[in-house]
């Protein structure tokens, strides 16, 4: 086994970023099978891509991903490009037998999605989407709990996820505007995370119906005296059905005055309930009917423990842990899983599965219906 | 003008005991322009009605409501009764030219609750219907607020209500557990405070979609060895669209395991926004983007102030009043909109259109696409 | 046995008002052992009188409460003037064979404390004092938890009772910034509960050492163009030991700007821990070291339930009691005491012992130094 | 000017993986006048040495500290050794001319303290003590509202630091149990923060009293059959009185139970407040009286704006940060003194000044009364 892996990234945005961070500190406070290298990094434009290079001490530069893919000395690609570019890049990637961690969501479509699935398989490589709050700790706390049969049959999954980066009509026209760019809008960006979250703590839905709406239709275009037309959604909600019976409740907007990255859940089962919110994400909040009725109510946990899934690297009990955290632990699962020869999870299964939700969610704001979902 | 006015209850269960601690009180901590007199109560089993009457010093009984509402002696006509029964004793009571006052859910559907409406307004008598949560302070505030303009145009209106006492498969079937005798479930018994704060809010709703469920499909008969099979709903959400463009979301539910009582609310607008949750009922969170972006946040207002609404009838500041207070404040509102020959406010009219909210929403159950809502 | 007690109360404020709601509702939600009637109020100025008889339906009045303590049918004497009466009505009205239940603090100081209990037990009265937080639900049930051993060996006892009131420097004298008047101002107001609560929750107290200020020395007197001087204090803080080995700290200030009535308990004992906050006086918040590690967190106990203290007499789970109720119960235990000839808690006792606590506190502001508590 | 600014650690344990967390991600993240490298690691146990440099890729190593201090290519050295070793090795370090940044407490007492500043300044190296709270952005943003007047003039300072992490009897002996070692237990621990703050926010304290408990007399000594004798403070507490005329409390504690690292500050003025908890340290919350009485409220501030300190080299809105995060701005911040040949806040003085209270209130432990401070 090699003793070092090395990684290409792909896109030097705000998630690009966000992973650098992760790689950055990822060797100091796990012990990992492998040194995880920041070989290349690669954007179109040198400039920027120089000062990135830079700040995060990537040791090389690539201006042209199919350059980068194509390295002897790459193990890993990462992902970081708009939603439009992730289908072309990964599907290059697998075929030059890289491992590949992509952000969210996985693709424009479901078709796209389920063809990176497909060929990630046929090539034996590794793969990995970007679902970062799987990570947070208090989630994984959650998630032994569900495992565990703490809470029972759960019947409702309510999430919501709200932001108000789009309040101000001034706000200039971005690539997230754009349907073509980006597949959709909060929905793809903010629902894709919910999406993820009822499959691992829920499991599969069947069946889907929802709304969107375009708040502002048209916005400034920088640098130009004319507007834009905003094709992407403001705002994008749907009910769900589940296959084991559950209701959910999934609400993304852009437009949620005062909330900046308000990511709840509420689950409620036969025995207990959960509760959290990504504003407070070293918190975990649950019920369970075993208590004496006396002394039933919601406890928070602070998952900072030792205990805790992954806060043995971290700090003592209190000491809580920020957001970028989540990227370092889901790189290390990633490379965990490289070295074990494991199946990395959420992967592109993963991905494709949730694509499915969010295009039949999409498909009922036209429709005005329930859309059902196959499953295979 | 009288200077008395005289009650007649029908109903003497939960909400019989919520109105009359609001008549017992009512007189004593607001200035009235009548003395409102606990004049009769109504029920047909003799035994409860006398325990009932001796408790809450109701002066009179009668066992048929037919009696009671031809006393010449009486005002107004308050129903408690299971919801089967508004209609008949309201159309009975407005020809005998009562003022009403009837618990939510107005009717079993909208056809009924027009009629209701359309038969009040012909026989000219005052009415009301008990959406007491109109009437928590807290609520007024915001009220006041919306109308004032600080949170600018609405977009989101998010409201849940959360219980979780059927939780328990052991519970024995009750009449709220069957569609005749209650028209539905959660829906018209939880759905329609939140779908009256929605109209009291945002305004009208256009059309709605949603879901329904009934976990546990059995449950025990008291006194009998048999199992009966619940009708009514356990668990119904919907999305709507309203008129003003806003989209809104409704989810009630009697499995929301460890939530007692748990209304919140989450309105977002173009300038503002506002969150409540009836377990705290005497705060209410705003939020403005007029602060300065340094200083922006969610402010919790406890709402106990003399310059709050209804405070000043009771405590000084920070000295929070409890659940039953909003009957206090309805009926307060009822006898003065009588006294001053004003239209009561939630009347037979919003009765009747959260009314017809709710049966397209439980229509859309089961035609499983979106429903509209005819405007008049 | 008699089915009927009768009330006199002395004094209409504030405490006049709350313990009027207390008398009016006591019967319609407790089954009492005797009928409470509220039989004559007594105020020395006639109109106001007039105007709170009329209101609460006391049924005769007297204007001098030596008059009020010898009527005959008179059982109870209730106390509710400014802090300069309560000893001599009490003394007065033991010595006529009344019971009383005083609203704290019990007396200027501890000697007339100390006096009027030993003169209501060798008068074999019933007597109270109104430490109304005691009949809080949530803290009965913190009580029970305490007496079980679930929190284990109290280690700290740590209270604030946060008011603003006095913060605007034109808010004019009143008789609670008089030293004879009240005794104290914010110390024998706001820290009597706090002490009051310590002393139930871990006992005696052995020696106290505090601070108080004056911060705005000088306030209008209404109706004149001068100043009066500001003899009570504004602030009163102090730190205890208890005779357990506890440690204690209570701060109580009409200068904590933005908190209305905000009474925090933060109790810590071996084996676990509670806090409570007045403002949201329906939760306990309770930890056990007894959970899981993983499991462990403060638990927000929604104290609803029909099985806990007090909550039957009311509403279904959820459903929120304000802060007046306190008062019905405190009433309803006094009553149960004088019917059951049982000892009423707290008790004349108890007013002396947290009196005796205030009182060395108040001399440490001047020596500066520790003061032990004498133990008998 | 150098490019280059060589940094030399002594002590690996929590302080020192928190410190080298900061040097690794320091240059990330702020655009730094200087290049800082980890130049060297020095303790004693070369095994333990050898993995933490491994671990966080300090360059070089030294086992003991004079050869450290004496070594050219250091610039600064950083003392996060146990509190007994802070004086000498700064003493030494200062005679070597090297800039230094020091654990608090500063020293075992005030006399150490007042030397290490003194020497400091005349050998005019730079220096800095490591309250690293004054870091977190909550807390800069909170004392930028003080120095604007926002909350007028500040007349309560209470503040709490519990943690629980003695609770358990079997917890073995370690140096903060030693007197020698530490010079006092959670007093010279987590008290040292909150004067600080206090100092930060209010200014000069002139006098203090206060009480200390042992609550736990003996404890294990680990792989030894004995105990050893626990002479180190498991809880102290003090009020103060400031300068300014302001009363303070100040309570530390190992034994608040369910408190993992809990540091509240409570904070009123006559215009306004604010308020603080460690455990949430990405919010803070503020009260103005300058809002209208009908929406005065405290209001939640989420600190995460690129408007709010530090932030800017973060995330976008609502994605908060790690306590560890405090360390890089804290070194951050000292760098920047050190390139700019400013003195660096807070230094050796700020030390020195908070030994002084905390000597006092430890004084008055014994003595039993209010200690003064010399005000220089």
């Amino acid at each position: 086994m090699k003793d070092q892996i090395n990684v290409g990234l792909v896109g030097i945005g705000f998630m690009g970023k966000a992973h650098s961070n992760a790689y950055m500190n990822l060797n100091h406070f796990f012990d990992l099978p492998f040194k995880v290298e920041m070989t290349a990094a690669c954007d179109s434009n040198t400039e920027r891509l120089d000062k990135f290079c830079n700040k995060f001490d990537w040791k090389s530069k690539e201006t042209d991903f199919h350059d980068l893919i194509e390295r002897n000395d790459i193990d890993i690609i990462d992902i970081c490009t708009p939603n439009a570019m992730h289908y072309p890049i990964a599907i290059s990637a697998i075929k030059n037998k890289k491992h590949i961690i992509c952000e969210k969501p996985i693709a424009l479509n479901a078709d796209e999605a389920r063809k990176m699935w497909e060929t990630a398989e046929e090539n034996k490589i590794k793969h990995m989407v970007g679902f970062n709050y799987r990570r947070v700790p208090a989630l994984q706390l959650a998630k032994q709990f569900i495992d565990e049969g703490k809470f029972g049959k759960i019947r409702h999954f309510n999430a919501v996820y709200y932001q108000d980066w789009l309040l101000n009509p001034d706000f200039p026209i971005v690539w997230r505007h754009s349907i073509k760019e980006s597949g959709s809008g909060t929905h793809g960006d903010q629902n894709a995370h919910i999406v993820d979250l009822a499959r691992f703590f829920v499991g599969e839905i069947e069946a889907v119906c929802g709304a969107k709406e375009i708040f502002i239709k048209e916005r400034p275009i920088e640098g130009s005296e004319e507007k834009g037309v905003v094709t992407a959604d403001d705002a994008a909600q749907f009910m769900a059905k589940f296959r084991n019976g559950a209701l959910g409740s999934f609400i993304a907007s852009r437009f949620a005055t005062g909330k900046k990255n308000f990511l709840r859940l509420e689950v409620f089962g036969s025995k207990g309930a959960f509760s959290f919110n990504l504003e407070r994400m070293n918190e975990l909040n649950i019920f369970s009917v075993d208590d004496d009725l006396a002394e039933q109510g919601f406890k928070t946990i602070l998952v900072t423990e030792s205990v805790h899934p992954y806060i043995n690297a971290w700090w003592p009990p209190g000491h809580i842990i920020g957001w970028e955290h989540t990227f370092i632990h889901e790189i290390k699962d990633f490379v965990e899983a490289i070295a074990e020869n494991k199946t990395a999870s959420p992967n592109f299964y993963d991905g494709y599965k949730c694509q499915e939700v969010l295009d039949a969610a999409y498909k009922s704001f036209d429709t005005q219906k329930w859309e059902e979902i196959k499953q295979d």
